[in-house]
C-alpha cells in the first residue's frame, strides 16, 4: 500500500516498539500499536498469518489483541470467528478455563455452541509468551470437539518457553524476541 | 460463501440473538456472536460497514467487540488501525476521556501519537446505545487533531438516543433496534 515491495518480516519487526515496565516493572513490553497504525505493515501482517490456513472455516481469537489479528485474518480466509473472552463477558452458556498468566492469572470463556464438533480452526493472538492463554483456548476448542489446524502469533517471547506447553499444536510466530 | 446472493440486511439481523438479563437484570443483550461465526455474514457485515469509507486511512476501533469489527474494516480498507482502550492498557503515553455508559462509568485512552493532525478517520464499535463509548472516541481522536469522517457501527439501540450525543458526526448503522 504506496511501498513497491510488500514488507518483509525485519520491516514489520522495526514497526513494534518497546516499552519499558509495563504494565509492571521489569516487563519489557512489546507495543504492537506503531505496526497496526501503519496500513501496509498491518496488511502485510494479516496476510502473512493466513497464509498457511487456506480452507479453515473458523478463527478463534483471544481477547482482546487478538481480536486486532483474528478478526481480519478470517475476514481474509473467509473463515467466521469464534472469541474466547475473559469471565463474564460471554452472555450464553459457557465453558471456561482457568490459566496462569506471565503476571497474575486469569479465566477465559467460550460459548458452549460456538462450533460443531470436528470443526478446524485456527487460534489466534498477538503474543505467545508463557503460552496459558493459548492453551486455555486450545483446551476450550477441544473441549467443543474442534480440531486445532494450527495455533498462529504475532509476535514470540522465546525464552518463556510457551511452544513446551502447546507441544500437541503447530504453532507459528511471524516476529521471535 | 456458500450462499448464491449476498445476504441483506435482514439476514443479518437474523443471525445476532437476543439473550434477556445480561450483563444485569432487564437488559436484553445483542449477542452477535452467532453472526461472527457464520463465514458469510461476518464478510457481508464487514463489507457494508467498509462500503462508506473508501479512501478513509485510519480506522479507530473501540475495545473490545469494536476491535472484531474495526480490524476487518481497517483491513478491508487498506487503512491503519488505532485502538481506543479502557483505562491502563496502552502502554505509551495516552489522553483519556471518562463517560457514562448504559450500565456504569467508564474511562477510555489513545496513544498520544496515535495519528497525525489532519488524518481523515472512521470510529468503528459493534453498539451504539446511549453513544457514551462513541462520544468519548470521538473527543480523542478530535484532541489529537483528527478529522472525523464518519462514526460507524454494526446495531443501534435508537431508543437510547445515542445519535443525539453525536449530532456532530456522520452516524451510519447497518441494524436498528
Amino acid at each position: 500500500m504506496g511501498t513497491g515491495a510488500a514488507m518483509d518480516v525485519e520491516a514489520l519487526r522495526g514497526r513494534i516498539r518497546d516499552v519499558p515496565d509495563f504494565p509492571q516493572p521489569g516487563i519489557l513490553f512489546r507495543d504492537i500499536t506503531p505496526l497496526l497504525a501503519d496500513p501496509a505493515a498491518f496488511r502485510r501482517v494479516v496476510d502473512l498469518m493466513a497464509a498457511p490456513y487456506a480452507g479453515i472455516g473458523t478463527v478463534v481469537a483471544i481477547e482482546s489483541r487478538g481480536f486486532i489479528l483474528g478478526a481480519p485474518l478470517a475476514y481474509a480466509l473467509g473463515a467466521g470467528l469464534v472469541p474466547v473472552r475473559k469471565l463474564g463477558r460471554l452472555p450464553a452458556e459457557t465453558l471456561r478455563e482457568e490459566y496462569a498468566l506471565e503476571y497474575g492469572a486469569n479465566t477465559v470463556e467460550i460459548h458452549r455452541d460456538a462450533m460443531d464438533a470436528g470443526e478446524r480452526v485456527v487460534i489466534v493472538d498477538d503474543l505467545l509468551a508463557t503460552g496459558g492463554t493459548a492453551r486455555a483456548a486450545a483446551n476450550l476448542v477441544e473441549r467443543l470437539g474442534g480440531v486445532i489446524a494450527g495455533i498462529c502469533v504475532l509476535a514470540e517471547l522465546t525464552a518463556l518457553r510457551g511452544r513446551d506447553l502447546l507441544a500437541d499444536y503447530d504453532v507459528r510466530s511471524l516476529i521471535e524476541y
